[in-house]
């Protein structure tokens, strides 16, 4: 296929993480580089700004010195959207690449942005428009296919490893039973990070509850119970979408985004109500029970980074240009993990269609067998990727 | 008065910081160093410790790397302890301190401490018997009389600040009305420190709520209402304590810990219900409405420490000591600040009685006239004591 020419449209979609835009910064930097790419323009609010023709230019300004300043910013710096478009939005947007001579976009998010990706491909075929578009992967939730993890992911199981390190310290020095709730609707991996906080035999979290498994009330309390009995105390992580083995969720306040998913995050409710069941476990007795849910601050606290996951999502970025330039084929960028110890990867294209749609969750071989706890495997998957921890010091 | 000579004990109390493990290891350090001090006891989980001598001996052993690892970690590596003695518990303690000859007392935390710590000091007194105490301040709350600021107030600061920097770029990519409550019973200085977010002139928090102004729902929902036809997005921080002007928490699960206090912290209750109070005042649209509570995060979160905080932390600690053994007067350490550009400070100690009790709160000239806001007073106050915070970068 020869190189198409034209210009080239970058949008950011869903949850923001600590290192979106170094894959922003990744891409514009390499697309500068490029002669095929004749302007670069930045989309506000993803697909949204699209549609409605609202594009900063990026072709020339800012400087590389702006640029990396933003590369370092928390959550996206085009703005971002939720919003999973049907048909008549996909058309729009590819008439207003049309109108634009917008003949590359990328699209940086999760599946599903590939499936944006992916319609929009289908009508420039369908039209006989010459034009590629390359999705660039980025979910806090790890939850994409074929790529052996997301960019976005590490730097948010780093925060997480990091509370779970200091809070397991706090019910240490004020010991009582403390429930902290993790984002992650479907996947469990950001809470199953939390295993990293452990460097003594008796560090907590002492139990861990993922969306991979049932939740049941009853099994929680004796856990909780028998933590307690062993340890003094007891520190869980749960993840926000845990639901019970008919699929109901265990808190909901009942409101649903565009893509229909109900609103877990940005309440303390699960976490509440998680307290509560901890008190019934305990008739009579009083405990000293206390629920926090970590929230936005996974997602976006500056400074808690992960070299790896910064390195990686810049990477992303720019291999999705030059893919798109060299190859002019559409696709999605994974990440290939070519060694553990010490940790080296590579980046490969896949179709959209293998990570377009529908998610993944944590492998079986993660989990232990009751259901309650991860696996070394799990820890000997995710310890190179969020780097060197601090060492808690004892007396 | 001649140097006593004798043990000391010293112990940790109250809700635990990220540096209050450097002013334990600054005493233990500096009192190895005085031949006055024939033993060092670390009481595990401050008074209780005492009455049960439960002590670990500090006299030796760890050594100074082992005891540098303690104090980069957060929260209290004795133990802490939520209990405000009685006469009866205070003499308990007292005949502890006789029966192993401690002569000497560092007691590490808040206003209650320092009243601990005074009780003492008169019964030691009433008995003859030859003591000392100096009370080490600590506290994420600020709230202590005498002291320009209190050791673990600006690291918690710097989390809350680079909390609310990466929250609002958050809530920029995703508009809408974000709430974040932040630590703080009678003080609001830890929910102030939000406002050091601001680098850009439209940059939330937008509004800030102290427990030093009564909270009007009304004149809330009012607020944000404005601050969203401004801005055309809100972020919110709110101070877990604020109360009606009939003094009645706006949230309380109605748990109460043996100082009276009702529970704030630990649920999300507040969060849901100003949450809720956003939605009314936008009686049918659709409003993107989220609340996070930060939780146990703002106090123990390993890394994010403010250089400051740390080595006054150190600092106090080392004061405490040095003074009981060569004054043999009780007390309690207090910073001063010298000069806020560059910023410069040192201690003092000042009369137990000063500090113990009653606390402070943030100063009318810190809060704005609306009651929403802080000032530029405030800012000049805070910035020197929480360090420099990334630059943030835009599109």
């Amino acid at each position: 296929m020869l190189s198409i020419k034209g210009k080239m449209v970058i949008g950011q979609s869903g949850g923001p993480t600590v290192v979106i835009n170094q894959s922003l910064v990744g891409a514009v930097l390499a697309a500068r580089e490029q002669p095929g790419i004749t302007g670069i323009l930045g989309a506000r609010h993803g697909i949204q700004g699209i549609m409605d023709e609202n594009f900063v230019d990026l072709t020339e300004a800012p400087d590389r010195g702006q640029l990396e300043r933003v590369a370092a910013t928390p959550a996206a710096a085009l703005g971002s959207v939720r919003l999973k478009p049907g048909e008549a939005e996909c058309a729009r947007v590819f008439e207003s690449f049309r109108r634009h001579d917008v003949r590359y976009f990328f699209y940086i998010g999760g599946n599903d942005s590939a499936e944006t990706a992916n319609i929009i491909a289908g009508m420039a075929k369908d039209a006989s428009y010459d034009f590629c578009t390359v999705h660039i992967p980025k979910t806090i939730d790890n939850d994409l296919k074929v790529t052996d993890h997301c960019p976005g992911f590490a730097s948010a199981a780093r925060f997480v490893a990091l509370a779970f390190m200091g809070d397991d310290r706090d019910n240490r020095a004020l010991s009582g039973i403390k429930v902290n709730v993790v984002m992650g609707r479907h996947a469990g991996f950001l809470t199953a990070a939390s295993a990293l906080a452990r460097q003594q035999a008796d560090d907590g979290p002492h139990l861990i509850y993922l969306p991979e498994r049932a939740f049941d009330k009853a099994r929680f309390q004796q856990d909780v119970r028998e933590a307690v009995a062993r340890y003094g105390r007891c520190v869980v992580a749960v993840s926000e979408g845990v639901a019970d083995a008919d699929g109901n969720p265990i808190a909901s306040t009942g409101e649903r985004d565009s893509h229909g998913n109900v609103q877990l995050s940005g309440t303390g409710a699960l976490g509440d109500r998680l307290a509560g069941f901890v008190h019934e476990a305990f008739p009579g007795e009083k405990v000293r029970v206390r629920a926090d849910t970590f929230g936005y601050l996974q997602r976006s606290f500056p400074t808690v980074v992960s070299e790896v996951d910064a390195r990686e999502a810049r990477t992303v970025g720019e291999v999705a240009v030059r893919h798109a330039v060299s190859t002019g084929e559409n696709g999605s960028v994974a990440i290939r993990r070519i060694s553990g110890t010490p940790y080296e990867s590579d980046c490969f294209v896949t179709p959209l269609s293998t990570v377009a749609r529908e998610a993944t969750c944590m492998d079986d071989a993660y989990i232990n067998d009751a259901g309650n706890n991860v696996t070394g495997a799990w820890l000997d998957y995710l310890r190179p990727l969020v780097g060197e921890l601090p060492e808690m010091g004892n007396l």
